[in-house]
């Protein structure tokens, strides 16, 4: 057997629909994966701005059933799989894994604070052993600013010593482009694919051996990101890189996931977009027509939703 | 019908049992759940201190339902039933509900940071309107050293103005006295019922019109609280207070929540309670020995473990 390709590139931590009862909504779920993966994005279905902790594991499990049973290719998929509970995340690694995905992103459990590394060494290790399948492949998710539990240095190290091709990477969301440098200088050359968090850091990332980007404004902004991937050696690469920029800030002067939603759902004509489940707010009014007149001044327009 | 008096006094978060593999033990559990009733402290099941964090929905309702089945007084029961997922915090709540559980205790959802209070407002909300029980007794968990998402008065204002009767009470484990005070002060007159996350506040909650208290170290001292909780206007309070706060300088001096199955395992001369799911981990040799010294020196017992 020939090792498959690692994924790399742009993913998006696909934003996740609801229905009015606040139940997932698995048709325009699949409808703008479909979309994204026509635009070059890979698939981190339940992540941070998926509302994936919003989610009951079984609400989870469903809605990856569903894109799977729909025909979306499982090896442009790295379902976030992490929880606090660690029965949980065994039982969502497991699935993935067995499903074929390219990888699994994996939080630490968030609840304790200031816990030892010892503690979140046991909670991979035992991941690993349980789902006990050859073709697990985990990228370590450190976001420190929402999970307040991060992934250091030493628990990469420990992890990698222990099960080298396993643990496959990591997303880097502390917005601290020395951690991520920090990460790529210790591990990017044994085969340790590092993500960064948002496309702000993206041609740095390429630049210093890194993997591409996860980032929450790939479900509105995908092509673009994805070209500056494929071409972040050409000469107007720092163009392209401020264009991403310009986007991004656009959209994350409001608050971030409700944001992206009311992108969807104004681009796609449809308010039910515009929905998230408490704690999230949705934008108000004001919030939302300024969203619109920052983008809009961009010239910015989101091609080929028809393909959804 | 005659109104249930509301739940008061001693609640112990009562620590949770696992086996080798790391799943929960239910026999254990009950035992335990046993002695603490016998020494006059309430059920708090599925608390910070249980590690219901660490647990699966299905872990959390398979032990409900042993506890039940197995004849435990779901008047002195109080589970935690929060969770950052609605649709799980709304499942468990139900099920306590409908089991007559006194009340759930209910940490807000805890993943995302900086919420707003309209966000956490809704969340309880829908709770309230998805279990649809009349029975239904909420407790608002305040515990930002963990959760770091708190519950503020504001939110503690709409949502009894909204439900009032239904939000019955808070246990404030922020560890500022003027914190509890505030929530004393702004609405015990109301029927709204604080009680402390330590007994280290029991006395000076009890003297400003308090419930009781809801503390980690009810678990190994629970009969010693429970007297000062009944006998807060003796002579010898303060005396009480003082062993009170002696025994769990003791304990807290290690890592609380391992150090607690420690005494456990010391005292029942039973191993097998030290062990921690990940991402917490047992207290070592020389943690564990300086810790018993410590009660020791304070002539430390835990009677009547036979009623178990």
């Amino acid at each position: 057997m020939t090792q498959e390709q690692p994924i790399r590139g742009v993913l998006a931590p696909v934003v996740t629909p609801f229905s009015k009862d606040l139940t997932p909504d698995p048709q325009r779920f699949l409808a703008h994966c479909r979309w994204l993966l026509a635009q070059g994005s890979g698939l981190a279905v339940f992540g941070t701005n998926s509302e994936a902790n919003s989610l009951s594991l079984d609400e989870r499990l469903a809605l990856l059933e569903f894109l799977l049973d729909a025909g979306i290719d499982p090896a442009r998929m790295m379902p976030g799989t992490g929880s606090c509970a660690l029965t949980d995340a065994v039982q969502l690694t497991a699935r993935a894994t067995r499903a074929g995905c390219a990888g699994v992103l994996m939080l630490p459990p968030f609840y304790y604070k200031g816990v030892a590394e010892e503690g979140l060494f046991r909670f991979f290790s035992e991941t690993v052993e349980r789902v006990g399948d050859a073709r697990l492949r985990i990228y370590l998710y450190h976001i420190p600013p929402v999970a307040m539990v991060g992934i250091s240095p030493g628990l990469v190290e420990r992890l990698l010593a222990r099960y080298p091709g396993v643990i496959a990477g990591m997303k880097d969301s502390s917005g601290d482009w020395s951690n991520t440098r920090t990460m790529l200088d210790n591990f990017a050359g044994s085969g340790f694919d590092v993500f960064v968090g948002s496309e702000s850091f993206l041609l740095a990332n390429m630049q210093s051996g890194g993997a591409g980007c996860i980032s929450a404004t790939a479900n509105v902004n995908p092509a673009a990101i994805d070209r500056l991937f494929r071409n972040w050696q050409d000469a107007d690469a720092g163009d392209q890189q401020q264009r991403l920029d310009a986007v991004r800030g656009a959209v994350e002067r409001a608050p971030l996931l409700p944001a992206l939603k009311a992108v969807l759902a104004r681009y796609r004509n449809d308010p039910a977009w515009a929905t998230v489940r408490p704690p999230l707010v949705e934008l108000n009014a004001a919030q939302g027509q300024a969203l619109h007149q920052r983008l809009d001044a961009l010239g910015f327009a989101m091609p080929g939703l028809n393909d959804g």
